[in-house]
């Protein structure tokens, strides 16, 4: 997966992709990380990336022309998405990483800055995508976020096949409680069935703790997961 | 505000420290971040930070010692909030963020990692927050996220403060278009009202925008925005 980041912050990105994860994946070249800079695609003196929005209102916005010229930049790749990271797009969510991380050989991430960017980028963008309903100063952290979840799905990133299948979401409930040593921690100890050896009580346990976590947390969920059930069975 | 991150990566944060809002938020004192990595709270040669999960399963568990320790060894300011960022917790949203950022002088962040942490972290935890429905490797870039988010509404941190009230979700709709220049890029025109200096009808046209964008892209923030303006009126 070649993921090519067009962000006027490129500095902002060193540690993450120095650290865990993200690093390793790079170094076994499952992935590959270009950043690009609009700034370095502008003519004028003061290189400027945003201007005044017409009609009025406060803040700036990033101009369309460096973007176009950044993206423009770019090797195309048959299988490629151009998003932009924004508040008024699809919300990220599993299904969502799954399919970016299946789908496509390329994903040219368009991070937004200041008040936003102008309305004709989505010219180009063939997807937007937000991390949720809160506002933050640019698109970088939702491209981190987007970048990590895509990336540990590529085939060779975890380890074991089976450590992404059990866990909360793809199952489409919340994960159950997990213990580890030790047995008693201040007088807190672990659930009995846990320590008992018998695997299927165990299993058992585990799944009804998940069903009642999730229908105290996100009934929204439970309600999926039972139709989803139903209609299997 | 100080910001207390507990992290197994704490390398991780650095250019986003270093960057933009934050790095001036923190310059300005308006906020104050201090990383606190479990590891350095482990008392054993390998200076084990994580385990096998009690009944079995794939993955490691983030063990309960360290992290008590290390967040044992933070001062304690009046009006704090002890945070698990967890797949499992409240999904951040705008309220959630404005919440921190005006109630707690001290957010202390606990990022899970590997399989997740030992369910007895809950017994000092206040609350547990998500990014989302979906699964990154660890609990960093959610923290990131919650960090930048609940920064920018500090007092000081933002220019002007019409330009966090006008935004999308603040009002609960989504942005209307916004253009800069050129007027004309590429054959694309602004829309010519904007162009117009009629403000009273560059209004109405952006609150049009904002709720036939907000009705195509997420009908169920319209609906709540309705509700709200009827009980409004």
């Amino acid at each position: 997966m070649r993921f090519d980041i067009v962000t006027l912050f490129p500095d902002c990105f060193t540690s993450v992709l120095n650290s865990g994860l993200l690093s390793k994946a790079l170094a076994k070249q499952i992935a590959q990380v270009n950043l690009v800079n609009p700034r370095d695609f502008t003519h004028d003196k003061h290189r400027k990336v945003d201007d005044e929005p017409y009609g009025g209102g406060v803040g700036m916005l990033m101009k369309p022309e460096p973007i176009f010229a950044a993206v423009e930049s770019l090797p195309i790749l048959p299988r490629r998405e151009i998003i932009l990271m924004s508040p008024q797009g699809q919300t990220i969510d599993q299904p969502l990483l799954r399919e970016l991380s299946t789908n496509y050989n390329q994903l040219i991430v368009i991070c937004g800055h200041y008040e936003g960017v102008d309305e004709r980028v989505l010219q180009i963008v063939t997807r937007e995508v937000s991390l949720g309903d809160f506002i933050l100063t640019g698109g970088e952290i939702p491209a981190m976020a987007l970048i990590n979840g895509v990336t540990r799905l590529l085939p060779g990133t975890v380890g074991k096949v089976e450590s992404l299948k059990i866990e909360s979401f793809e199952s489409g409930l919340l994960d159950y409680p997990q213990y580890t040593r030790p047995a008693n921690f201040r007088g807190w100890n672990v659930p009995d069935v846990l320590l008992s050896g018998n695997h299927p009580a165990i299993a058992k346990w585990r799944l009804e703790q998940q069903i009642e976590r999730t229908r105290k947390r996100r009934p929204d969920l439970l309600e999926a997961w039972e139709k989803e059930n139903d209609s299997n069975s």
